[in-house]
């Protein structure tokens, strides 16, 4: 089966420089993958040539004329720049052209235009995003919001976690446990909001639905406690975020001395278990169609890795089986697009 | 000048076995403090006896029958142990037998006590954890609240702010810039309470009584962007916990293989500087006492580090700056204890 993957090329803190390179490489990689390069066509054809990249049925290049910045408002992306390559590419979703979209470019514009272009799914309130980490017993932990609501409800974070859910059992063909991100594992620990979703997700969890393992803190993110970590967008982006800061500091001090980068050397082998590049690519969930984001700073090697989660993620039917399970999972669906929702400042 | 620190010698993960033997170590070290060891007298002499202690007039043992287990609800610990070694050497500092007190035990119950005992600072309305982590710049980045106070008000961040300033310039001798914790830097970003939170930081700031820098994102701890950071307790918890638990995937990725701990070997001396032991020891602000924690789980090294930062907030007269500084900068201070706190269950 092929996938038709479209590539916001202008995205990210590199642009066609990253994006061109990674598609080239996920192409050889995937023979079942079609690429549409979304961008400013005269850079597009210039970095593929600078590639030696020949014609190839599966490669397609179609030209928009505005490219969404990095520190762009969200206003301005929307409302200002309709032939962005951002909005294009997703549009290429919409109308059926590409099975999913990816792109680096600014999370708040992806989420705000895809919401815009594709509309929330029916019984879903407010889109999540879903990213992957790495954890200590080897495997995948899935993490959501991730940045998208800053302010939420317990039925918001309810929804997160069958989405969530959804998501992983679509890529990673098993039925994942769910924790719910806490203080404590007491159920008694948390604020307000998280005190009021365990219940909800015990209920799922009492009718079969979800497999709710309860509470859980910010180490076991890592330890791979459980398979799915649910949280609000403001805790989600602050923790990956301050994970990444650490990361980088964790880099910047193996390359501090000559004895410093001889061990990162021998350790190298271990350290690629550690590797966030491999962990690039977040789903955006809950969408009338499938997003993909990339981390802005991603090298192409990074980049290839979203690729790879986008097209696993068409190939999953995950968009399908969002729709059939969700509707399944939630009994009622509480306010579409209800005020509060803040992905216009998220 | 000396300094008393009461030490509750049954706290933590291990108890004695590490408040012992880093007690004597600090003793050794610093000239000026004096010692008192809270505990089972028993296990308190035979762990003494085992490190050879001879008799030294600046160490004094004082017995506790009870001992706070690491997982006593806090109602237990506070209503049920009166005499455990977690409060009694609460109760030296009230006293003023103590200058400060240093206990390794369960957080929430160490909060509990410590507020029921000392009682909580005129103007201020909750008391905050503020720990200390290491920063890319090579400076400490105090961080607070650290799992106080799970629901806070824009007052109460603002009040952090203040403690986390006045900490900061006394233990490091020079004028802190704050930073709010944030998904995104600009003013327009966040959840409800952080958007409230900014005008307060900046009114402060034009009057001349706060460094305030603006919003900050989860990677500026690690940068160094700022030297405080403010949070609600419950971002404060899950990112500190997150921080743990990937500095300990990262170890034992370093212990896997034999190549990986050659490399370990090599970059030693580099990895040094994100020893989290070194940053053990987290103040507890806005009593009308000093008290400081030392991770569970730290070891004798870890636990001296705590020993040295209680020494250091005691003898720059913490308390006293936190006092007075509190009283000036903040112009009025709302219902303190202010229903809502959540220390309780935190």
């Amino acid at each position: 089966m092929t996938i038709k993957i479209s590539i916001d090329c202008m995205g990210g803190d590199h642009g066609p420089a990253v994006t061109i390179p990674a598609a080239l490489a996920f192409l050889k990689r995937e023979p079942d993958a079609e690429l549409i390069l979304v961008g400013q066509e005269e850079l597009v054809r210039a970095e593929l040539k600078k590639h030696h990249a020949g014609d190839n049925p599966r490669l397609t290049v179609r030209h928009a004329s505005d490219v969404v910045a990095m520190d762009d408002p969200i206003e301005v992306a929307l409302r200002r720049k309709k032939d962005s390559s951002m909005r294009v590419a997703i549009e290429l979703v919409k109308d059926g052209s590409a099975d999913v979209c990816v792109s680096a470019g600014n999370t708040g514009a992806l989420m705000a235009i895809s919401r815009y272009v594709l509309k929330t799914m029916a019984d879903v309130d407010r889109p999540a995003i879903c990213s992957i980490l790495p954890n200590q017993k080897g495997g995948p932990t899935y993490m959501l919001d991730l940045g998208a609501n800053v302010d939420c409800e317990p039925h918001h974070l309810h929804q997160f976690a069958i989405m969530g859910a959804v998501l992983f059992e679509a890529m990673e063909h098993r039925r994942p446990s769910i924790g719910l991100l806490n203080v404590g594992t007491e159920e008694i620990k948390g604020n307000e909001v998280v005190k009021a979703t365990a219940p909800l997700l015990r209920a799922d969890h009492e009718r079969g639905v979800l497999n709710f393992h309860g509470n859980v803190e910010g180490n076991d993110i890592f330890k791979g406690t459980v398979d799915v970590v649910v949280c609000d967008g403001f805790v989600g982006n602050v923790t990956l975020k301050a994970i990444e800061g650490l990361s980088r500091f964790v880099k910047s001090v193996f390359l501090e001395t000559t004895m410093s980068k001889i061990g990162a050397l021998f350790a190298r082998k271990s350290l690629k278990k550690l590797n966030p590049e491999s962990y690039n690519g977040a789903g955006l969930l809950g969408l009338k169609g499938l997003v993909f984001k990339s981390h802005g700073g991603a090298n192409a090697y990074a980049y290839e890795w979203a690729l790879r989660r986008a097209f696993d993620a068409a190939k999953y039917n995950v968009q399908a089986q969002l729709s059939t399970l969700i509707a399944e999972m939630l009994p009622q669906a509480p306010n579409p697009e209800a005020p509060g929702s803040t992905i216009q400042q998220g």
